[in-house]
């Protein structure tokens, strides 16, 4: 039986769903990723960086709610428990322990960078089973874009 | 090699950082179980528990990030790494998929409850070695219990 | 004589602003409606429900002013006249009276399906004419989805 | 069977609640012809007039509100559906397309003195019915009166 | 000798002083039960109860202070000492102890109820004496009839 | 010629056209003597009765302007000018250069005190004619009364 | 049968309920009290002391809503009823009638010194069975303190 | 005796004094006539300088306060009471009764010039013998030169 | 050496970076030539066209900050110095000098609409290189074009 | 080697540095012996001028903060630490210990005339070397000459 | 014939014209050249410059308009085209493409400095005509000398 | 004889006293000397730890106010002048002049982690006298301790 109809037909349900939920665990990935950075970060830019990890983390949660809620709108729960984002997250982030600061700009630069090539995947894949999902991962990949110019633009000279 | 040096003495530092970093944990698995039920949710109270959990998920991610913040404060790496949490984390949370408005609330406030007596345990603990800590766990136990009694009064008259 | 100058080409004007008109009256007429029970409901759910309304209608409101001056931009007048929402707007709606809090809940939830249902057909037909259009409706039709999810969600298990 | 609960004797309802119907029908209609109005206006004195009569809107929106709400207060349900609006609305209204500055003058002007002659009769009628009423219906005045003089104001010197 | 003057005769103070004085011991003790049942309302309900109880309490504090400020400005001392509540007021109130929601719900409709019926009286009585302080009572009964109504259709359909 | 239309008949706008114009120069006097005493204040009160003065002035202003635009709204000029204000005011006031605090008290407790008689003959001049001008006569009467309590309670004990 | 589960164990409820409703009982009769000296005070230092009660009787409030919701989240129903406050409240407070600006201040002085005096004793009281509540009374009692003390300030010379 | 004592000797007070004294019977006597203006306007642009006329009253009320304090600072009681005003208030106003908008528009440009007039001259006067009163005069002389242009701007082209 | 990394392979990143830098020319173009408007405009509609213009701008600099932004995101550094908008930018503006309110008007209608042909190109260009800056230029077109309905229902009738 | 190069020549900055580095003591003084007298005053007016020296010290902070980034700006590093501060303030201060409200009121005034007065010399020295550091002290002298009025007034009748 | 009359007499009107429409264009410039740093910068200081120089394109914006508004408040229209602003800037700043962080610092600090060397040249020149102009030109002096020592201050050690 | 009553019995009062007098001189102290660093603090990380000792300095500033006003209200006054803190105050702090940003990092970390020493001892001096004032003392090192963490954490790697 079902519990929450779905607006979109059967068919474009199962590439939508893995959109967005593949996006989901990415995002709240970022979001632990992203405070561990926060917190554990050491070295003479710790305040600018230590900063500015906070706002991926702001961005990554309201998107992360923003795209689950897309997904039981669609008629799919949303999983986001701790042990799907363990196993299902694979971007890189910030080891444990204490973090250097240049190391914390370049695992954020390389995740974003990740994150965004499967979300421009997502957005192919979308386009025609669900123009709505595939505008807010436009939204979605707009900021991350953006966050990841910053960290990169941060990382230069690159060392080696 | 000392990287951010504490202010309590070694001895101290032991039972404090773990306190802190089980509770670290705790709420960030709240955090995430919360919003899994905030997002799945079906039942004729679904608006109601759907907004009273993002209050609780407010607060554990508020907390989150004071109790990390205190540990690195004093000289210890915080851990809320994505696979940390999956593996450390045992309170109990919605199941995946729907789940029904008065199982949300039922398993919400054994939730809090668990974590409420782990915190009660570590308030214990940390009087002596280091009651800045102490003070800030009582504070976040006061939180907690409230969000708890909310539930357990929802709860009732208690099924079977 | 021309009034106001439109920046497409008269053959996408006619699909464009059919879209937007039909849109224009669903929208106003869900004001309205979303109103009338907002005001005449009754049941144990009254007040959760009542409040729930209002967002509904505080978006219809803001997006029906959004699109009639896409409309007028475009240089098509909008017209959202009494006896025009009262001839075009087919939605169902609460009927007069007081109303059950749990039909209150179905009939937004079928009514916010059937507007839903039309513009993703007007999604599709604007693409080509006239993009920016199609943008706007992405917009609203996100946001009639997540409204139509709650309501559903708060309607189960469903009578009958 | 009683719904809700009135708090005044049956005889005052009858006369108290066609003075609400009456002006929750005029109120919401004016708020959908003074939207007309605002969308639609063309002429030198564009901008000036779309934001006042954006404040018209506003403010028989939330008049219509209190009403609605002070008559099922009294026991008696609002009716307030786009197909009551069409029928019962009578005051007068800018016509289909574009509409020139002067003209919406002129007409939110006459539309207002109509709505402020009822009223005035409305308060007289409920005054030992039910003061609350008249006194919310002295309160509408007032506004409307104020709303009707600025357009009054801009309408001089009145041609022909 | 007079410590602050009225600004109306002697003969019209008796029946305003009267008014004034039982409008605020009514809103005092209902601010002290609603505030009760805000505490100890337990069921499924609670969360949606518990905050309407805050909005019943929050306008009784208001306008008590406004009544007791409005009898000092026409020279009588206002009573609103604990001792004074607990033998004068004698509206409907939860009891002691855990109440269930349905209770509240139905009691706070009852307490209302008599609230309002009172000020009828003194709307009636106060209408020569004092014209300003008759128009404050008309507003207190505007917003206890609007809070009434919200009670009265939540509870519905009435048990028994 | 018309310039403004009025809403009420020529019959009541003699008594009303009179009570807002008496009233508007009682305000706007009003708030030049209270910046007067507000500015030349001295004593060891000086602070508190400096900031009361301006919470006087500020209810002045902003019912002048009310009173004038319903003046206005009914079709009679208002009349605020200078030379009219030093002619038509009549209330005592602070005289020329420093001002002690207890006489400051007092001047503003009698000019209130002979406001408020003037109005509240007004309140019953305009009660028939126009009871919206009734109706924000009595709000003002009700804010002056307060500010007059104000002032007297302070005047205790009354010297002499 | 348990309504609302308690997270300490019955030894410890005891105590806590007995201190947590004494607080309440303390707090809503000075938030009583605070008014009714807030409305009947005369005097020069009228206005200073005026305002000096209303942040008394916000702190009390806002106070006695914590403790009321830490006993029934302790689940011990909390018992603020009009009569409860009467019968078991004991601080000083002002007498019926128009009261002197310097007795105010020497009551309330009095008022908070016995309040602060019982809250020690249940600090000491509570340290063990419950430390989060010791902690909650902790910050109430430098509250109390910081405000009776600015009232001992004023209170200087002491007469007499 | 001296009540309030000066900062600058004797010798520059008269100028000092004089220069402030004017200014505020000039800002004072503008705040009365821009809202004469603002009520009794008629004209097509009616709303448009309605809303500019408030913005000059609001300016000329700040100013007139900062002025009248600058005055009494050193010394010099202030005199803005209503006679004071009528007679020493000499640059031009709106006459009673209606106004066109275009008079409006060209009244308010020509009492702005002349105000700025004094003001220039006070500005030389004031150099020497205070220039912190000096660099209030220029404050206020730039802001109501920029309040001029916009009339000047907007009485363009000049009739006549 | 690459400095910040494009996340879109080279032969998208050439149609994406004209259309960006293009953009951002004719919005810092706008801005200026809006302000230049904005401060030199005479006639009677001068107020309302002197704010409306002040929208323009600021949208105008909002806007080209995000395509700024968008461009170096994608590893294209942006060229918004002086001289490059001197060369670059071709919409009309107003000319030098005054300007009378009606030229305004119609050159800014003009100017937007050109804008807006642009824009409509890019975003046929943009669609598949880059989808998420196709999204960009759409909504700024959309603000344009309802920014140009209201110059253009402003410029009716149309002179000549 | 210079450190931050100053924008004024070098004979200039002699007496700017002084007079800027005199003031910032002075202020800086000011914020602490302000607040010394805002927590140990006594006496029936405490509340009164217990907030009023918040104003002060409020102005001093914000001002110091000012001063001593302007003379950074000058390429003079500024000097605001204990030692100096002690060693080189001399304005008068309340004495140890609980200060009488009436000596805070004489002590304030006194300390505020010290300054101004050597304010205005520095206003006098720096109008050539530095014109831009002369209107800042303008503004500084103009403030604390209106925050002496007001002790000074409040100082009325002098004792003594 | 004259557009907007001014207020200065024609000898003092060429100097103050110069001296705006000067500052009027080095304002523009920077606010572009203060963007284009913004856009393009590279390296590890990227974020704290990044936000630096949105504060400097702020003020320039903010300071520009009051200056242009300046010029034809005293009646000559400002010239801030885009070719003006091209052929008239001289001031330092951003090569086209990528900057270094430690460039950007140079260069901002350089073309600070240029531009206030001029305006404390038009500091001197304008004090005479329009002491009025003069503030304004010391004002923005002041806010342009905090924000060169800044990136002075940061500058250091100079390299080479 | 007793100015200010305490709350605490005489043998608690010395310890407190000595526990919170201490505690303020070291805020105080560091509120000037964070100030200090503030302004002359150069080298490249300027921005970003300019800002960061503005934090420093607003807690400190805010938490010296809360201990004074406790002293003062256990009856003991408090000593915060300008000799008192020269004399008393031993925290290392920035040497006069300009300072390099990395030996400010050093020095905030080096005076944070002095004053926590010390604190920590009083919190053990304090628990039996005075748990309120203890409560004070572990708020107040729970934000030291979290600045200092800030500042070792960009001090890392450690020169030398």
């Amino acid at each position: 039986m079902t519990v929450v109809k779905s607006t979109i037909p059967e068919s474009a349900r199962q590439v939508t769903g893995e959109a967005l939920q593949g996006t989901l665990v990415d995002l709240l990935g970022l979001s632990l990723t992203g405070k561990q950075a926060h917190w554990n970060i050491v070295g003479p830019r710790f305040r600018s960086i230590h900063l500015q990890l906070d706002e991926v983390v702001a961005a990554a949660r309201s998107f992360a709610d923003t795209v689950a809620e897309r997904s039981v709108a669609l008629g799919m729960p949303a999983d986001g428990r701790p042990e799907t984002i363990a196993s299902a997250f694979t971007l890189p982030g910030p080891k444990d322990g204490w973090v250097r600061d240049g190391d914390v700009v370049q695992v954020m630069a390389e995740a974003l960078e990740a994150a965004i090539g499967r979300l421009r995947e997502r957005i192919e894949a979308t386009a025609k089973p669900d123009p709505v999902t595939q505008d807010l991962l436009i939204t979605i990949t707009a900021e991350l874009e953006k966050q990841r110019w910053m960290f990169d633009a941060e990382n230069w000279p690159k060392e080696g």
